[in-house]
């Protein structure tokens, strides 16, 4: 009682105050009784106030405040914050702020404010009260110049005098185009700071960039208005129910989950969210960005990582929170062109044409739909396809993350036996469930078989019994499902954690720019490909399925007939076509990157294989570079049968760094083959151009060490295939023109220099290289073209060309090249 | 027509054969009428032999020939492989053979060839005219001494040359207990030996041993007298249809196989064998074999081989199939007592008591269930499960082989939208159907979502509509479903196939030697292990069911009280405690062995995640011997969030042997870490006792290269945790009682020189250990209690006792010894 009565008296100012009204919307009467209030009633109350502290004035300006945004969901999400608010301690005032004139906006804002509704669960009298008492407090301005903020600020300030408040925060939320967020930024720093000891919020709303360059620029230049605490950058999803309970359930239900939540139990994680809608109406925004930028690269990666981070040992720790998600970026396997599948709905380039003025020839690459498969590289993920989709014009609109358990039991009776909630072997899952589908309302789904979850009971109720409804392959009987007890709008979430300073639902520079790193390379990779066409809804039928096809996606039908003639439309797999000829009269293989690398790898596991037999061990020397990445991974983990158990790796050259810096090629071996496959750690050879703490110090007679490892492990000192590239000045190893050692001589393995840095190399030698049973040049990309013709011209000139020394004595040379370095 | 006058007319023989019958079975009119045959015809027929090339004489020698098997199926299996050869160039002669006087053996053998049964698909008139002919072919004979031998071979010979034959060769079919083998086979060595140019075959039935010893001075004894071409190991379950099809369904279905037969594609493999039947009247053999022997070490076994090999090129030729069902066997990771589940139906302890007058106070700890977990370490199947399972009084006999897929896709449409024969998202399976269970017949069935197979389509028919048919998991339709054109009985198909000499459907004692290195430890190591009791039949319920946990496989419900009180039953986990105290004053760990290993398993991931988190790497350094290996695998499997990427791995000790060599400490560490892990590779220090291939020489100074890398990588020399171990006379790392190097002075690292061989050691200095952060001292087993007793009175005497010089100088020490170690 006494604390409602405190609320009561201390609705003093509101008659008073001038039109930008600041002030603390706290009460249960209207405010015409307040008149009758007397001053020993004030005295009591003022002295209550000290007891309790009054917490101060928080100004809340909406920019953009007659947008779609802040029509739809901001100003509803206000009046939320002010209805969980009142009588807490706080005052508030509301500046709805646009670029339209003050008289427009002012009725637009009205419009808006007599539009709010209220919560299901308030008693509609009171209710109306406090939209009264917010419609006050709410007020339209128009702020443009620097002059205009300002004047907000000068506003502000005199107001908190006036009413004898002091000043707790301001919060700015910017529901504008990201083009205008660095004026304003610019205006808010300078000229509407609040006072010493108030904080300052700005609310940040996507997109955040178009890709890490963009999203570093925007980052930089915001971070030099704001400081990073200051920032809010919204994902609404975050602000989702089923969402923002991902921590919480990880964390409450740690003993159940805890020997579960991996590699060895998790088959895969689905992380999806379909949409009914297109994109009409919106193309201006949506060519610019497509479904990726607009979905993916926010909404489903913060999911990802919330289901993916290691667990923080106290999750309500948003320093945490955000360490932990940082590791998860990490721990992401990069994508590639094949972790993609790409689809359009079939009306979308006309729909753009139309809103855009666009030709009748033109036809637009942007993605509708998306299928992404993520890896997580770490012990506890490894392994464990991270699925994310999301599309327009799909069959149902419905959000859901899904992680299915891998089946661990055999149920030894006969499956007509089983039973629900006691046999291991019936599918076992946990599903949140963001929302729409056929359940409509956000969801957490345990499977019975799995465990009985722990969720708060406060938010959190058991779904009431829905017979018939079948949700991922079971009734919905099948699960423990639970709903929150009162729906909230990710938008409401999110203001009320905006006020209370909750950073953990936002998203820091940090993690934002982590998330562009990750994504920025496929959607360069991407920038050309034809999307695959859809005719929307459930006319897509399988059209758009997708699987995993080893470390790649792809749509499970084969396309027949190319619909798009769109500029990427590359010859089909089916039309690649391996080349065999000569070159320097020795056997060249020649055809499209892929096929080329492809056929090398198949060649390589050939001769690995054929060696094993004969000889119980395969002897294979790599060279560095950028070429065979791509055969190293197709190698390792393309290739089952190859025989790594047998397989000794040695270097071909080596830079003189650590083995562990980047420029090392041991290095590209680790990062690209080595961490796949199992050879055991004496089969490796890395160069010791590190010995002594030293690098490639002449004395340490590293390149003798090598030598003699050679001529002791493999015999005749032949290897059974070393791996060549050839560089734009015909090196080859890391033997370059004119060098003193290594082009002849005794020594197998060299010391030499390059001209280009790291200088220091170690390089086994060409008489070395030529006594291999195989030695195989890998050629690759247009830059490699007039060496190619150069040095096919050439005759024995190692001194000029190194590449042109390579000829083994008695095995076999054999030239891999691409189209474009063969062709141009 | 002429090939049928030819049968009809070589039918010279039979009325004036001798009593003992060697006799060219051919002809399809009663015997009488030959004697109407004309000189002219018999002429006519003799040119016709010849131009035919007349295959000569085989005589079949069945011993046991009055037994169960004989009777149940061999001599069926004989009569059905005279029905297949009469015409086709062989005469023979079959010899019931056994220990029963003569008249008795006669009387049973006319009563068994009297109950042999006609092919369901042959004309009755001509199999009743072919049963009687076989009936004059066959014939009793009491076979025991060495003479009995000599005197059949004496009479085969006289036969054949009676009869003009050439001898193609002998058959002995051994259906005697494998106590007779011995004697058996000398007798036919040495009397009984086909005459030059005829082959001898040798047929042998399990069991084939008891355990690897006993096996393998079994092959040792037959191969004495055998050559090993001579010996037809019979597994029946390699004459079933589906099992005999799986290599060739794999041969003919390479091209859709060859990307899905992978750990990429394959979720898990169960092979399967369950009867409804228990072991009454057979306890005297069951009791001693058990199910592992009965079933799993050879049918499930030789089937898990089938479907785990890489594929031969070419699967007609046995000596491939057997070199890589060889390899299979290497891949097999070794089974540990985890591996299994043991089960026992409740009535069996009575059965044995009841039949072997055993006390009522006797409990057998036989099982007759059991469930196992087998990983292939391979690169195909690498983390595939393979569950074998079988056991008696179970609630249904069927046999089947079931490669589970990944569902490798995801399916954009709503579930209620898939369509059996289009959706990727439904259950893909291969099923090798041995027989029985609700199908009732072998059977291939494969997932019409995966593809069509192909079959050979004279032997296996598609199988007609069963409506409602459900099978594992899916309804009959959701299959391209194939049985047999004509079932076989599994005895017939084998006698055909030692007839014409395949060897490949038979154990070779390669492959039987390889199969018993395989289950003996595990044999051996469950030997006193409570199975779990069972009431048999549908009333098993889900008592029996089983899943993995982690590397293990556990029963799906907790045992709530131990139901039998056998030799066995140690204390439950829960029972378990972990007693810490002091020694040494230092502090004191200890427990079970289990418990003790997961204690410190957990201690250094948590030190780890602590390094980590502060200094951004952990150093540890691992000292080699037996003690460690159950906790390296622990960290191996168990322990998802050890940051392996962070951690650099160091020696205490080394071996002077190549790295590579099976004494090497590192060695152990690749076999029971590494090879599970990602750290990546020059975080891993071996100590370096083998530069310029020589090993351990002064002159290398390994010593001194090994403590500059650590004193240039390891912050202060000071690992953040050394693990040490304490023999039996109290030396730790390679530091043995009254060293001269090591136990003091200034080196860090040390050549030592141990009494144990090999002499030669690499180690780390006391002072160097004592500069750790952390040093844990494992000590198990009972072996080590006196020392443990001498060391926990002894002062400082690191010369005497090296291991109580163990004392960081500014961390910590801690004392992890199992109970036997600690309380004897």
């Amino acid at each position: 009682m006494q604390s409602s009565k405190r609320e009561t008296k201390r609705h003093l100012w509101p008659s008073v105050a001038p039109p930008l009204l600041t002030i603390d919307g706290i009460g249960t009467r209207p405010p015409g009784c307040w008149k009758m209030l007397t001053v020993a009633v004030c005295m009591a109350f003022l002295a209550c106030l000290q007891a309790q502290e009054l917490q101060g004035h928080v100004s809340i300006i909406l920019l953009g405040a007659t947008g779609d945004l802040a029509k739809k969901y901001l100003w509803q999400g206000l009046f939320q914050l002010y209805l969980d608010e009142v009588g807490k301690g706080y005052s508030f005032s509301f500046h709805g702020a646009a670029l339209t004139s003050t008289k427009q906006g002012q009725e637009l804002i009205a419009k808006v404010l007599e539009s709010l509704s209220c919560p299901e669960d308030m008693e509609p009298g009171r209710c109306a009260e406090l939209k009264g008492q917010f419609q006050r407090l709410s007020q339209y301005r128009h702020l443009k110049t620097n002059e205009d903020y300002m004047a907000l600020s000068k506003d502000i300030e005199a107001q908190l005098q006036h009413e004898g408040l002091q000043e707790a925060g301001r919060i700015f939320y910017f529901s504008v185009p990201p083009f205008a967020y660095a004026d304003i930024a610019r205006s808010i720093n300078s000229s509407c700071r609040p006072g010493p000891g108030a904080w300052l919020r700005v609310v940040l709303e996507k997109p955040f960039g178009h890709d890490y360059v963009s999203a570093q620029q925007l980052a930089t230049e915001l971070g030099s208005f704001f400081q990073e605490e200051e920032m809010y950058r919204v994902d609404h999803y975050l602000g989702k129910q089923a969402v923002a309970q991902i921590l919480p359930f990880r964390d409450q239900n740690r003993k159940a989950l805890d020997g579960l939540w991996n590699r060895h139990h998790v088959e895969r994680v689905e992380i999806i969210m379909k949409e009914t809608v297109d994109a009409e109406g919106r193309t201006s925004f949506y060519e610019e960005y497509g479904v990726i930028r607009d979905v993916l690269q926010n909404h489903l990666t913060e999911v990802l990582t919330l289901v993916a981070m290691e667990l923080p040992y106290n999750i309500s720790s948003s320093t945490a929170v955000l360490q932990h998600k940082l590791q998860a970026f990490q721990a992401l396997r990069g994508l590639q062109k094949g972790s993609a599948v790409l689809g359009q709905y079939q009306a979308y380039s006309t729909q753009v044409r139309r809103e855009q003025q666009k030709p009748d020839s033109f036809y637009s690459l942007t993605p509708t739909f998306a299928g992404i498969l993520v890896h997580v590289d770490n012990l506890r993920w490894e392994g464990v396809p991270f699925i994310l989709m999301s599309g327009k014009a799909l069959d149902e609109r419905v959000g859901y993350i899904r992680i299915l358990f891998r089946n661990q039991a055999y149920c030894v009776q006969n499956e007509k036996r089983w039973v629900v909630d006691q046999s291991q072997c019936l599918p076992r899952q946990i599903i949140f469930y963001i929302g729409h589908g056929e359940l409509g309302s956000p969801a957490v789904l345990v499977s019975r078989n799995l465990f009985r979850p722990s969720l708060p009971s406060k938010s959190w109720k058991e779904v009431e019994g829905r017979p018939g409804l079948h949700l991922f392959g079971r009734p919905i009987s099948d699960y423990y499902a639970y709903s929150p007890v009162r729906e909230q709008d990710a938008y409401s979430v999110l203001i009320s954690h905006i006020f209370h300073g909750r950073k953990d639902s936002f998203i820091t520079t940090e993690n934002l720019l982590a998330s562009w790193v990750f994504w920025t390379p496929l959607l360069d990779s991407l920038a050309q490909e034809v999307p695959r066409l859809y005719p929307g809804g459930a006319e897509n039928g399988y059209l758009l399925d997708f699987e995993l096809s080893g470390a790649q996606l792809r749509f499970c039908q084969q396309q027949l007939e190319q619909l798009v003639p769109g500029p990427g439309s590359a010859p089909m797999p089916s039309n690649f076509q391996v080349l065999t000829a000569k070159y320097r009269e020795s056997p060249l293989i020649s055809a499209w990157p892929e096929e080329l690398i492809s056929k090398l790898a198949d060649d390589i596991e050939a001769t690995a294989v054929r060696a094993v037999r004969r000889f119980g061990e395969f002897h294979l020397a790599l060279s560095g570079g950028s070429s065979p990445v791509p055969l190293l991974e197709q190698l390792a983990t393309g290739h089952f049968g190859f025989p790594w158990a047998q397989t000794h790796l040695w270097l071909v050259d080596e830079r003189c760094v650590p083995l562990w810096d980047p420029e090392s090629n041991f290095q590209g071996l680790q990062a690209h083959l080595l961490r796949y496959i199992r050879v055991p750690y004496y089969n490796i050879h890395p160069m010791p151009v590190h010995l002594h703490q030293r690098l490639c110090a002449e004395e340490d007679q590293g390149a003798q060490m090598y030598a003699s490892e050679i001529s002791a492990l493999v015999a005749n000192s032949s290897f059974d295939l070393v791996l060549l590239g050839m560089g734009t000045d015909g090196h080859t190893a890391s033997l370059f023109p004119q060098s003193p050692t290594g082009l002849d001589g005794t020594q197998p393995v060299v010391l030499t220099r390059s001209p280009y840095k790291p200088h220091q190399r170690m390089s086994l030698s060409l008489p070395l290289i030529n006594r291999a049973r195989k030695v195989a040049v890998l050629v690759m990309g247009r830059v490699k073209r007039e060496i190619t013709m150069l040095v096919s011209r050439a005759g024995h000139e190692p001194k000029k060309w190194p590449i042109s020394g390579v000829l083994p004595s008695s095995g076999q040379l054999v030239w891999y090249m691409d189209y474009e370095a063969f062709l141009g």
